[in-house]
């Protein structure tokens, strides 16, 4: 079925009916001139948007329509896991292509809801309008966090440890698979292991909350860009320096094995890669054991990689004992 | 200068620099992973979003980009407006063409500065991504209301007086007039009037206050998509009919003069030209004099435009006194 065949007030109607039924915090969802919200009295509201282009941000041969309505609101609710938050309510505008497929949307919102009812966030609204380009899909989120609780980037100080949660290094490991023509040389669990690291990212909603309670988190980030990034950003809001070390990295053994499969440098995944949508930050050494306790005990692995210094140089001890310094050589739109 | 020259991130903190100081309301703004905001605890957030396409929502030729930001935003505040809420916080993502102009984005960051500013609303997010098609705006936009008071559409009963604010009709108007050749032909100071009604639409923000606030209003919607569209949304909502009269349309006397001099009919740009961003809805006839005077006070023409009816039909009593049904005859997006 094409667009044509429906209109744009049928595909409204059709995707609309994909979305999770509302909850006690949708006081008037879709369909007045905006949502009306309740969130909680002592809470401060957070606020994050995304804005993802086909041939940009994804391929079709890369990904399928449902994984890509998972993966953007993923980035997202990845922002409000940096910051410690709950997530709440999102928008989703998207503009389309007239010749798209009206399936394809369906699986797009399937996707979207899988992930939104996995992360108790409800879309309340959006806009469909079309376009002579490529398909463009925008993303805005709200969450909440408790006054004061919020996890920035600012407050790393020097002596704290720098953690990160989970793998690192996937998301890219995942792109190079789907893009190698000898996938099927390497076992099948870990084809499906990379391919969901870079289709299905899981947001560290868990994390964040256990890191913003825990009173011991001085900084956090979430990884979209590639570690090496993320620990810029948060040196330079924080005014100190990082030291990692390179054998201390979360990779896992699958992507570890494919990198060698396939001749590429798994660190330069982690640091580089981007879209991880793990957190990245440091914590008062006081308060370490007590925080990855209890990621623990949620089954999320916590990682230390380095530690907080004087300065403000963010470097890494690689694995043959050199010392080299890590620059945000995150992924710049427009440079040529 | 094109994008290219400064890359992402020296754009990004040139279209920083034009936005308005945070207030007290914004305790985190850009430059986290999400921005933390600060409501009125007894508050209800409002949320909603509107994405803009070049060639499908705007033109260059028609809108300079100075005004086509203003625009951008006037058309989310108008919803805001609509809900009887004060605005608060925004997010803009956009997708840009490699070879946009650098001045072109300042221009408009100017326009969504100007708007912020006039309504006290801040920007405090966004994303800026490269895209192989036309340019695209995504505004997504918080406001607040007090528990229990938005404007919904769905509280119109039969007996209760039709309103709109200020003058209809103005915006087609203006398009038409910005596509004409011979638009010399007419007065400067009308001219103005005719390319500001498309260009600077005003967002009844203080209307749909009084509104809110005056317990009387029974149903309200900006006028986005037209006067008959919009009718015909509340009276699906409500489960009531509406009765208005064309004689009583606020038609400025300029669109009239126009539509005379180019051979347009300016109770259609009323009625399906949209863009107008003026409020329609339902008032409680014992309160309509308290409602029309406070918005007499503050500047704004209140007009009594019909009746809610019994049934379910949208009716305009014409000029020469024939009765017609409104049909809800808006943009259809992918209608072909």
């Amino acid at each position: 079925m094409r667009l044509r065949d429906i209109g744009e007030f049928g595909l409204i109607d059709l995707l609309r009916s994909k979305l999770n039924p509302a909850d006690h915090t949708v006081v008037v969802g879709i369909g007045d001139d905006a949502a009306v919200l309740a969130y909680n009295a002592g809470a401060h509201v957070l606020l994050t948007t995304d804005m993802l282009v086909e041939g940009v941000h994804f391929r079709q041969d890369i990904i399928d329509f449902c994984s890509l309505g998972w993966k953007s609101v993923a980035a997202s609710l990845s922002d409000i896991a940096a910051m410690g938050g709950t997530p709440r309510h999102a928008v989703v505008s998207l503009a389309i292509p007239p010749d798209a497929k009206v399936d394809s949307l369906e699986r797009l919102y399937d996707g979207m809801a899988q992930i939104c009812a996995e992360f108790e966030t409800h879309v309340i609204g959006g806009d469909i309008v079309k376009t002579s380009g490529p398909l463009v899909i925008s993303v805005s989120l709200t969450g909440e966090v408790a006054k004061g609780k919020a996890l920035l980037r600012s407050g790393a100080r020097p002596g704290d440890l720098v953690f990160v949660t989970g793998h690192i290094g996937g998301s890219a490991a995942g792109l190079a698979f789907l893009e190698n023509d000898q996938k099927a040389l390497i076992p099948a669990d870990e084809q499906l292991e990379l391919t969901n690291y870079h289709q299905r990212p899981i947001p560290q909603i868990t994390a964040g909350k256990i890191l913003a309670a825990s009173e011991g988190c001085t900084s956090c980030n979430d990884i979209s860009d590639g570690l090496a990034s993320e620990l810029n950003e948060i040196a330079k809001a924080s005014g100190v320096g990082i030291h990692i070390e390179e054998r201390r990295l979360p990779i896992a053994p699958s992507v570890r094995n494919f990198a060698r499969f396939s001749s590429h440098c798994a660190t330069n995944w982690a640091l580089y890669g981007g879209e991880d949508y793990q957190l990245v930050g440091t914590l008062d050494p006081l308060r370490y054991e007590e925080v990855a306790d209890q990621c623990h005990l949620q089954g999320i692995p916590l990682t230390l990689i380095g530690r907080v210094t004087q300065g403000s140089s963010v470097l890494m001890e690689t694995e043959d004992g050199y010392e080299v310094l890590l620059q945000a050589r995150g992924y710049n739109h427009f440079a040529e």
